[in-house]
């Protein structure tokens, strides 16, 4: 079952469940204070391959075994897959899905790749064309640096509201049959512009889309923010996070007490200095996956709405002097209450 | 209605029509055969702006805003809309989108661009979540020079089999009123690599998928190949395509008579040197939505299958060595027979 409500939300009512989920980390990732809820972290940075590159699809290829393997299945079990990430051509995916025989369509949000992945993935298991469906992301340091910043031996120094691309990965596997936790309801995003042209201030790019789909989502839905026990921003970081709650606060929504970032969450500020805060397709993507999952299904909350969100630039772009777009989508997630 | 028949093919029955559509393209592309099927042909290279980067972007927003001008609506009264292209970071969607206010899915299948973003927006309004759809791209021959080989001043010579790049883009709006096209199925295409390293020779690398994906349609469908007019490749060109046609007859397929390529199609080779043949996202994009679907509606044709073909390459990642991995996604297309 799916019905759109509003303008640009989507109600999967009962018929979508998270059948299986697994997130990997680097280092940095496994100092941080939600290293327990990895499925395994990796400290070669390298993943066992030749190049940064072939290490970010590793890194998926290993989270996307990972989380199929505890249901007992194989990745070419899916019906369909959604992949993308943050390298060019998003080949960080196609060559991490090179290998598996799985219908596959590849999906480019930036650092909203997981939650427009996930309503994709629960779409098409809603409509009643998949019964096994998949997305997954991944993200990495090295990669990133060198392709978005500077080669890191050059030792390149970031403004203090720059964020740190996490090495991580997050994959969910979704079907109709019931599970502790479902899929609920989605909202697809808007591209949001408000004209920030420094590269490095991605929160700042990001704040205003992540505002619009919350905003979006609850006029969609007739939800309010009491309902859901945390409003999950992907990584806007310590800067971008403020400025969404600011925005949020002029149009009359205050979900202070609810807000929760990933970007702000996965590392330890004391052993890694990220400045304001993680960011890249993994960083939200491993969370959500690693962490927040786990905490939803044994209890800890009930419902949680989970907004990745994405800033659309690349580094030719930047150079030109362009503005960085950005995006946010948003997906519900709700603990089944067995009877 | 939106049903799965066989593993990876899904079957809209009479629910997706083919509401407006639209093609753009360059000087080249203007002294072609396929000419008069475009909407409009714009010969500054520069499409009015100060980048070739920002004239993809402008040569996409302009074939979106004619697409729907034909129907008297804007791109925001669409209720989702699917797009990808060739930059890094798929910017050049990301910018031609910017400013319209609609919820919006980014893509990325390379060259299989079109039929991605067709069979998801088809979903969509299969499903009952969208009334009108769209999707579309593009792609620039010089974004794409400077991008995946050399700066145009160098003069970089290429070989034979390498293909030129088509500045053109397509879009098409898709709805569930009745119109002279219907869409009628899909079939997700898997990731194929058959170890082509060479850049260059993207129709060998591309080949294996639209065999493979060929195959899979007509084994999920039961359908054979006279079932259609035309069985279309995106931009294998001629290398492509002959492999393409040898691949098929080996596993029992003759799709000779048939098969169209628009690489092959979209140039005159006397008056552009274009090597191999057209490619670029905008190479298959603009002949479905420009010739292809006018032939289709005015009853030249009655049943196409469309197969836009990807190479999902990165320069950095050929520069490593690694192989090419294609894929194909497939949509056909029904002319509906008035009572």
């Amino acid at each position: 079952m799916i019905r759109r409500i509003g303008h640009k939300s989507l109600d999967f009512g009962d018929s979508v469940y998270v059948a299986s989920r697994s997130a990997i980390g680097g280092k940095a990732e496994g100092d941080g204070p939600l290293c327990s809820y990895f499925d395994e972290i990796v400290t070669d940075e390298y993943f066992g391959q030749k190049s940064f590159e072939d290490a970010e699809s590793e890194l998926l290829r290993r989270t996307v075994v990972s989380a199929f393997s505890k249901i007992g299945k194989m990745p070419d079990d899916a019906d369909v897959f959604f992949c993308g990430d943050l390298e060019n051509q998003c080949v960080g995916s196609s060559y991490a899905m090179t290998g598996f025989s799985v219908p596959y369509l590849g999906i480019y949000g930036a650092c909203s790749t997981m939650s427009e992945g996930l309503l994709l993935s629960a779409s098409s298991v809603a409509a009643g064309v998949a019964e096994l469906s998949a997305n997954a992301t991944a993200s990495h340091f090295c990669t990133a640096e060198r392709q978005f910043r500077f080669p890191l031996e050059y030792g390149g120094q970031k403004p203090p509201y720059a964020q740190w691309t996490a090495t991580a990965s997050g994959c969910i596997v979704l079907s109709g049959e019931p599970s502790a936790v479902r899929v609920r309801r989605a909202t697809v995003g808007k591209i949001v512009d408000k004209g920030i042209c420094d590269a490095a201030n991605m929160g700042a790019a990001m704040a205003p889309a992540f505002a619009d789909t919350v905003l979006s989502h609850f006029s969609d839905t007739g939800l309010t923010p009491s309902d859901y026990d945390l409003i999950v921003s992907g990584d806007l970081g310590s800067l971008g996070s403020s400025l969404a709650l600011d925005l949020l606060s002029q149009n009359g929504l205050d979900i202070s007490s609810r807000h929760f970032d990933c970007g702000k969450a996965l590392f330890d500020p004391i052993k890694t200095d990220v400045h304001a805060g993680g960011s890249g397709c993994g960083c939200s993507a491993a969370v959500l996956s690693g962490y927040l999952l786990n905490e939803l299904e044994r209890g800890r909350y009930s419902r949680i709405l989970f907004c990745a969100t994405g800033a659309l630039m690349s580094a030719g772009r930047s150079r030109q002097g362009k503005s960085i777009p950005g995006i946010c989508h948003a997906v519900s997630f709700e603990l089944v209450k067995f009877a």
